[in-house]
């Protein structure tokens, strides 16, 4: 760029969510651990990829090849035209899908209620840009809140009600209050968006005593519940995990978002919505909510690659569609994170040192994250002079939620790191830890 | 269903889109041909699928596997990383898009221009989406139109006025007169979208010296054109192809969407937007209008499958980045088929048989489309008796109108079928018209 090149247009002449911090924050959090490759990152929410393997995506593809050919008894035509011409709008492996949540899940859904998206963000977009019927409509959302749903938010012209979260998960007093408020002035809440488990960012889980009166609660006011689980099947402890929304949903209240980055691979961008409501059209035919989500994606992306879908549709037939079977060794190497960054953390900052001022963490039963609560603000200079000055990236609070308070925690992810790299981390932070009080006191 | 069946929502709750002809006539025109499996389709614009192959799915992806390593010297734990975490929003496969366009087009671009999305439908989405910052805003399309950009406006709450194709591809008259009329009326029009090659529905393709008219009328307008070009690589003649817009762009008026749904697999759902154009951010710095798109794709499809991009990088490696070389066998069925229909409507509807009344049809120079024009109003209900009673579907051109005004004409597409199915559809179809006629006349 030279300082006389014309310019062609303006960010203000373009959709009002290009300016938005939903969606340059991402791109900031980008170029700074682009600036500093060698940092380690306790940012990344990336999963771990020692056991990312080529040769599984062939063997994959072929799997769901021959499950077409020998287990459907497609003839072999019409095989290689469902993986590689234009095909359903739904896509083709939500057979296998419906299969998956009712051996992992307990859910029990039609596969003609469930949509291959592109990723969960697709799933998400496209569930948001539906429930957007006009100006008065407003989503609520648990706060601190995953980015990716604020800015498909943004997109689509849907304010984001913040709901408190609370160390229960999800404030049902504020959500009703906030039902309440945002219906006294005019508008229309179209669903509330949560992660009931161990949630980006806050790494919170919701009881199942609690799901309950939550589902109770929107049934009373109702509200569709938008259910986002990337991370559900990375519990540390055994036993059975509490059921999802979906599985305890009896009136169709839940839109159950799933993604498949984080148990089988990112780089396929298959993701799912269950969408099982009943939509009836001007002409009175009734039909699921899945089939509106299906039209509005035959204008976004048409369908989702029947390739990559095949690669995911192979995993689950290797497994007999359980992913908690297919994630062992992924979900030990979690937990081991998890325990190490947690164990680091006591050691770096032992109880009562610092009273008042300490710094404090969240212990999630799973998930990828951990919240640190230190008696500063953390904003993107801070940020900025960690990965600068110690070699060290995380992800501040404060993009996480839709307001520009100050907020005095950041968020670490173990998915991406070896133990190894979490004492470099952590040793780094306590650091600049150290160094930020330091420059407070003096 | 059930007649007593609770419903959740009503479309009429949704986002308008859902109750709009742009989205639902697409399904009208699949149940349709669901619902007539037997019928010879001559609606279908899906690409050729004798020459699929899976083992070449395979061969792609470790074609650019190799390349990644060998050619761009990736160590294989950074090869296996690309292909299958998370990555760049814009893409993997831009260098190699960058020397097709080169190659094929000679069109010069920088990778970092490029955005690789979900398809060509993801790249019209994005644009619109980006285009569209308020209520004033306008997109002028050539006349008939292809109903996936009449969707994706759509989504976005975009209006699209139409500008007349005419037999020159497009009236420049009607253009400037359009854009006139919109300003008068306070609105912005934002863009023109054409496909100035064997356009989709028209077969219409510009010739030079228009084009040349036409990028200067829209410098004198300050418009951006959305050059759409998914055919322009099968004409039935040898000898040199019309410049592409954008070669023929100096001044950055043209916004670029290119496809590899038919010069590759529509199962790899892999297209991309060349978009140059410099935009200044509220900072003052200055990017190309891909890194804006870049930013809204992150919120709807994240990053387009690696795998998927692979696929399409293996086949470009390996025919020296040149689609025209990589597309003989199809472009000889192609021409084969298109030259076959002519004839064969040449056959049955000799001229000067019924005067005004005469059937009449379009001589595409490429391309997959054949307009006829017939002396009566062609309507959905008009299909659906064609492929009850005669076994032939066709698209109505209607469809291609974003009015209700009634259209005397239908789409043949010559692209996913045998001379031998041409000739039992063209049978039908002339049995279609004497019936209807005397329909019409008894």
């Amino acid at each position: 760029m030279t300082a006389t090149e014309r310019v062609d247009l303006a960010v203000a002449d373009l959709h009002p969510a290009l300016g938005d911090p939903a969606l340059t924050s991402m791109n900031f959090l980008n170029e700074v651990s682009e600036r500093y490759p060698a940092a380690v990152s306790l940012a990344a929410g990336r999963p771990y990829e020692e056991f990312f393997d080529l040769a599984a995506v062939h063997r994959h593809l072929d799997t769901f090849h021959r499950h077409l050919v020998d287990d459907l008894g497609h003839r072999p035509e019409q095989a290689r035209r469902l993986l590689l011409q234009y095909g359903r709008t739904k896509g083709i492996v939500h057979h296998l899908i419906a299969r998956n949540l009712a051996v992992d899940e307990g859910i029990t859904v039609d596969g003609e209620d469930i949509v291959v998206t592109v990723g969960c963000q697709e799933a998400m977009f496209l569930v948001l840009r539906a429930l957007r019927a006009g100006p008065t409509d407003v989503l609520l959302a648990v706060a601190p809140t995953y980015v990716g749903l604020t800015g498909a938010a943004r997109l689509v012209d849907l304010p984001v009600w913040p709901v408190a979260g609370g160390p229960s998960g999800i404030d049902l007093a504020d959500l009703a209050a906030q039902v309440r408020r945002a219906r006294a002035a005019g508008l229309r809440p179209r669903a509330c968006y949560l992660m009931p488990d161990f949630a980006n960012p806050s790494g919170v889980s919701i009881d199942t005593a609690h799901r309950r009166r939550l589902l109770e609660l929107a049934g009373q006011e109702e509200l569709l519940l938008l259910e986002d689980n990337p991370y559900g099947l990375f519990p540390v402890d055994d036993g059975p995990r509490p059921p999802t929304l979906k599985a305890l949903d009896t009136a169709r209240r839940v839109v159950y978002l799933g993604s498949f980055a984080k148990t089988v691979l990112p780089g396929a961008r298959v993701g799912y919505v269950v969408a099982d409501q009943r939509v009836a059209g001007p002409d009175g035919r009734v039909g699921p909510f899945a089939d509106q989500l299906a039209m509005i994606k035959s204008m976004v992306t048409v369908n989702t690659s029947p390739i990559a879908q095949a690669v995911i549709g192979g995993r689950l037939l290797e497994h007999g569609c359980s992913l908690v079977a297919a994630n062992t060794r992924e979900r030990s190497a979690y937990t081991r994170n998890l325990r190490h960054l947690v164990a680091g953390l006591a050691r770096r900052f032992p109880p009562g040192a610092d009273g008042a001022a300490a710094v404090r963490w969240t212990v999630p039963a799973g998930g990828f994250f951990v919240v640190v609560t230190v008696p500063f603000p953390v904003d993107d200079a801070l940020l900025d002079r960690s990965a600068r000055d110690h070699g060290v990236l995380w992800t501040p609070m404060a993009h996480f939620y839709d307001d520009t308070a100050p907020v005095h925690a950041l968020r670490l992810s173990v998915s991406a790191v070896t133990p190894e790299q979490i004492d470099v981390g952590l040793d780094r932070l306590a650091a600049l830890i150290t160094d930020e009080r330091a420059r407070r006191a003096g």
